[in-house]
């Protein structure tokens, strides 16, 4: 089959953009990432756009042709890819198996949410979408409500005290300092998490990704497209995967576990050709504290239950033996949601083109990037590999 | 690369479907794809649905992995595809890519959407979310006024007249009275077409697609897939094209042709290596008459401004030169957006089955379906050949 290579990659700040609309943040991400690249704009050939709620927040769909008008490149193919909150890696899953297929040479992959303009009701209803909205909203779930369920769950069977998990949120915090792009750039101790207000019990405020505008944007192409455009071949996409679950906690068996996630990393690592414990540098999608630390384990980073210690024991540190969510993770780089899966992987391939800055991990080779849409419902799984 | 075969195709009735839910809808089509090919749906391996405004009108997304979980088939990758109106064909475009690509073997392409349950106001901006919110709805305008602006500018600009152009709607009348999932299956007069209330000059009611419910879905199989399960390989997939034109009417140099369709005609000819003249059966995205006729000329079936000739001359008739829209066309089959690009590759493949009934065309052989997103935002194009 075809390499499928990082030509460019591009992203605006995370943040409350009033400003500046959902058409902006994307033309601005897809022409960083094409400027990135160093090509012209008219080498692209498709679009894929990864967003869950502009209809109903922005009243627009048609992003695809929205986006490819307004860059300028009226004409290439173009879609919106919607798989909630894993939007963004559904899209570069779209847009790899497009180098993949042979039919494009070089595809963008674009993800982009504009959530602060909404009010909290709409975004409480935009957001519990990305469940059964029949069986769960009906019934008075938030969101927020059903990763509570999935926290008192995982303390419950496995003993683990809130303190150590939510030591994921000052983790993230530490590092997006140095992320210029990250919505909340200041360190928090853990009792500022402890002290905030309860969202949903046990659920704090301090402990859920915050709601952010932003866009994240990756050039694809195939090997021979990279030597016709000059382009030297640094960062590969060696595996990208997705899998789904039973959308609904209330059917599952476990709430403590993502199926998806170990489904879908065992397609990746084994398109990638490798193991957990071949990965460097890791990115979670932990839009709230518990999740960052079920993701640990059902990535094969830690057993059953103990994920909570490798982030006690300062192992997902710049230098612990699983390094994770360097440039600030979803709770403070920011979790606009159709576009946090390309952030993430944005954030890998930084650290594999080894311009990640003061957060860089030394010899950072190979990079895994995690994108869950609702409760695992949906996930998506990359990873980049350097070549060279 | 890879060839891709039609192993099954399913839909349901359009219509107004009050007692069953989208979920329903979109699991029914499945089931019978996966029926129709004889196979068991677990060797399903990705779902791609289409569909436009969930969101909006249901309050439901990740209908992806809804729909994986209702088959019962948790675990499959899934997303939803979204381009306005072409969501059924770019969702298509997606599956094709997929099982090309080498990753996937057998995927489900799947349309549906369900519009009448909402009230009329919520429909109009729905739909005009195809278009671009801040220039167009902000303006005031409508969908239906964006085509009927067309309407009036082909018109002058050809000299043709409303009621030769208003005969698309008798012929897809005509045709939908044998077509057991259409949704209006009565003949129709030019008569009872002019006389139709005023919608927005100078489209009359009997000249619109009507709202509806429906869902419709084809299972591709890569050639290997064909072989093991042993299925034998009548229709393959012999072209797949998507291209984009600028979003706005208001931008654009013409407005009696759609860019996009010539491009994605032209991407679409070449990949299966055929001209227009090659096709024996033609499925055009009639959403208006206006439409409908500006199509076979943007296809190659006829000269620009020439389009309605072909209506008016029988040439778009069972045994005419172009046979177009023989189940019913958007007009009387129905139009559910989100899945009418999926129904239109049904009805090619029905007719290159051989088992389009009595709206049969003698040996069928090659078949397109064109589909639209917006005024022409977004067109995919699908071309069907029958290799048995």
């Amino acid at each position: 089959m075809r390499r499928v290579f990082v030509a460019g990659i591009g992203a605006t700040k995370i943040g409350e953009h009033w400003e500046r609309s959902i058409r902006d943040l994307m033309v601005e991400s897809s022409l960083n990432a094409i400027k990135d690249a160093g090509i012209d704009k008219k080498e692209v050939e498709a679009i894929f756009v990864g967003n869950m709620s502009s209809g109903y927040l922005q009243g627009q769909e048609h992003l695809g042709a929205l986006l490819s008008t307004w860059l300028g490149i009226p004409g290439v193919a173009a879609c919106k890819v919607e798989a909630a909150c894993a939007s963004g890696g559904a899209a570069f899953h779209n847009a790899f198996l497009a180098v993949k297929s042979g039919v494009y040479d070089c595809v963008l992959a674009v993800g982009v949410e504009k959530m602060t303009d909404a009010v909290t009701s709409d975004l409480t209803s935009a957001l519990i979408m990305a469940d059964d909205q029949e069986y769960v909203a009906f019934a008075g779930f938030s969101f927020v409500a059903l990763n509570a369920l999935v926290y008192r769950a995982y303390m419950k069977k496995y003993g683990a005290k809130q303190e150590d998990i939510a030591l994921f949120a000052v983790h993230d915090h530490k590092y997006a300092v140095n992320n210029p792009l990250a919505q909340y750039r200041r360190a928090i101790t853990l009792d500022t998490v402890l002290s905030s207000p309860l969202v949903a019990d046990p659920l704090r405020l301090f402990e859920c990704a915050p709601t952010g505008d932003g866009s994240a944007a990756i050039l694809l192409c195939s090997e021979e497209k990279m030597k016709e455009l000059g382009l030297e071949a640094e960062v590969e996409v060696a595996a990208s995967s997705v899998a789904t679950d039973i959308l609904s906690l209330h059917d599952r068996d476990d709430l403590t576990t993502l199926v998806s996630t170990r489904r879908a990393a065992e397609k990746a690592y084994k398109m990638a050709g490798i193991s957990a414990k071949d990965v460097d540098i890791v990115e979670v999608h932990d839009a709230f504290t518990i999740l960052g630390v079920i993701h640990l384990e059902d990535l094969g980073f830690a057993k059953k239950g103990e994920g909570w210690k490798l982030v006690k024991d300062g192992e997902i540190e710049k230098d612990g033996k699983v390094p994770t969510n360097l440039m600030g993770g979803l709770k403070a780089r920011g979790h606009p949601v159709g576009a946090t899966g390309i952030y993430q992987i944005y954030d890998v391939a930084l650290q594999l083109f080894g311009k990640a800055g003061p957060n860089q991990v030394d010899d950072a080779s190979i990079g895994l990037a995690q994108n869950v849409g609702g409760v695992g419902g949906t996930v998506s799984i990359s990873i980049l590999k350097r070549v060279r």
